[in-house]
């Protein structure tokens, strides 16, 4: 193995992003730089926010440059290594992009336990979209026993651990998803109360009467007629926590969005608290998530599921996939071997 | 004196208010109930949340009923009470509505010190709404030395307040008001380090230079193209108080104003807290709001300006002045003689 092969953002997508906007590309095998280790790729996460990077506009980060690796996360094999604490064969989670190889700044990097849960969930429920879902609940959310929350994308990676932590604390728990399956999945397995397809042209009144004492936290990954639905049934001193808007990232929906004045009067009459948040900013908090939730999944109390595409080469397919609600669950390319 | 004058909501405005929706009404004196004393009003206070007590939706509190007298505090001389604490002769703040004698329940009454300033400060500066600002700077915007904050209705009864108590704070401070006299009034006497009107078509652009540092507090009063001028100026972690939305309240604007997703998009990757609040919910916060500004006004340091209206007849139409932003700092209505 000489060389890497990697997808980087071939030009700018004008609305909905189309395979032409990526191109598979190889390049010698990276060398690690002081402080870094080589990571090979096993497991790439997809996820969302990486529609963000692709504009021009920053977001939380700055976009990805056209001609550059797409950003990811990735669980890989440590396979050279220029810091003391990481040896090769460990397995990581860490910044790889979306590549077979990547040189990666270790200090971004964290030891993933292979005896605790397959090393896969280190994107998924114990990784980056678990301990955005635990901190959103948690701290932003500041949700409470006996409260009504509502979950949207209540299946992904995200919303499935916010739901199945909401249960636990006794919230009422109550989903909205993209289609039958989904719903089922999201009463039967991860335990919420109800799912509404956020397709179905009754949204609102199915929500209206499965929250007959109103929504005091809405966790929020999608925008859109979701939360034109849910808007209306927040009770005083509600929370909404910001953590997505998937429905309006590439511009779509957003002539049909309903005006601001009616979201800013709801936030003044009812008091409301409408907080943006990124988990990156509470890595102070990723050891009390991984504390709570790790045992749950290691005794599979807690469920998780997901998607797997193979080959680097599909993983641009994939995220189309994905921004389409394809997936079912944390949505994951499988690029090499591993455990 | 065996009646009492009063003005009563004679039907809901389609938009705009006019007078017409307004009717002046004769009663009998009222008697104290249990637990009420009886206030003949000297100053009425007129304020932009009235007009949403005139529609038939519930806002903050139920809407005033047609026929029944217009929602309001004033400032008036006990003349009859049933508590013992209430003393004929008194000087209290209480919820008269609009009218020349009202029965008041005592626990909603608070004695006013005429040797502190003019009891009509009890309305403003010393009042409701300067208690609103107070709450709105401190507790929601938790405004910090070297922040960033900017004002909207800089010169009105609550952003003149929270002007003065951000330069007290040494916060850099930027205000936002309806024409040149109010401009130069927020800079010259309240102490805003700058002041552009609404109306100025390059509003966004001149917001944009003095604001180098970009914004972290945003006291919002208005709404309309004030909100969209300020909003790309936010900075990460900036904070939003939603006290009023005076651009919107009559329906004006809301096809114009931007789309939902903008606003959205900009609480996400900016990771901004939007919060609306009603100062009623902090009563709490009276006596140290009290502790901290009478002293400065008694002294002359702290500034407030009122505009009065001579005649409890001539409220409908100061009311609609105020809500075209003609009233310059507080609004009253004179109704009787007092100190």
């Amino acid at each position: 193995m000489t060389e890497t092969r990697r997808i980087v953002l071939a030009s700018r997508p004008k609305g909905d992003p189309t395979l032409d906007n990526f191109r598979l590309e190889t390049a010698p095998l990276p060398e690690p730089d002081s402080g870094e280790v080589v990571v090979r790729t096993i497991w790439l996460s997809l996820d969302p926010y990486m529609r963000g990077r692709m504009d021009a506009a920053k977001s939380y980060a700055d976009p990805v440059e056209v001609g550059d690796t797409m950003e990811a996360a990735g669980v890989g094999e440590v396979i050279a290594s220029n810091v003391d604490r990481y040896q090769a064969g460990d397995i990581v989670v860490g910044r790889t992009g979306w590549a077979s190889h990547a040189a990666v700044d270790a200090r971004q990097c964290r030891k993933v336990d292979p005896e605790l849960a397959p090393v896969s969930t280190a994107l998924g429920v114990l990784g980056m979209p678990g301990h955005t879902a635990w901190v959103g609940l948690n701290d932003i959310l500041a949700g409470q026993p006996g409260e009504t929350v509502v979950v949207s994308a209540a299946t992904g990676a995200v919303g499935s651990v916010v739901g199945q932590l909401a249960v636990r604390k006794g919230m009422k728990t109550v989903g909205v998803a993209g289609g039958a399956a989904k719903c089922a999945y999201a009463v039967e397995k991860l335990g919420f109360e109800a799912c509404v397809d956020h397709r179905d042209p009754e949204l609102a009144q199915k929500l209206k009467s499965l929250t007959p004492e109103g929504v005091d936290c809405y966790y929020e990954n999608v925008g859109g007629t979701t939360l034109e639905a849910v808007l209306p049934r927040m009770n005083d001193h509600g929370r909404i926590a910001v953590c997505g808007m998937i429905a309006w990232y590439s511009g779509k929906g957003i002539e049909d969005a309903m005006p601001l004045p009616k979201m800013w009067r709801t936030i003044l009459v009812r008091k409301l608290r409408v907080q943006g948040f990124i988990v990156f900013e509470h890595m102070d908090r990723l050891d009390p998530f991984l504390r709570e939730v790790g045992p749950l999944v290691k005794s599979g109390e807690f469920h998780y599921r997901e998607t797997v595409t193979d080959g680097l080469e599909n993983a641009p397919q994939a995220f189309l996939n994905l921004l389409e609600g394809g997936n079912f669950g944390k949505q994951l390319v499988r690029v090499g071997e591993g455990p």
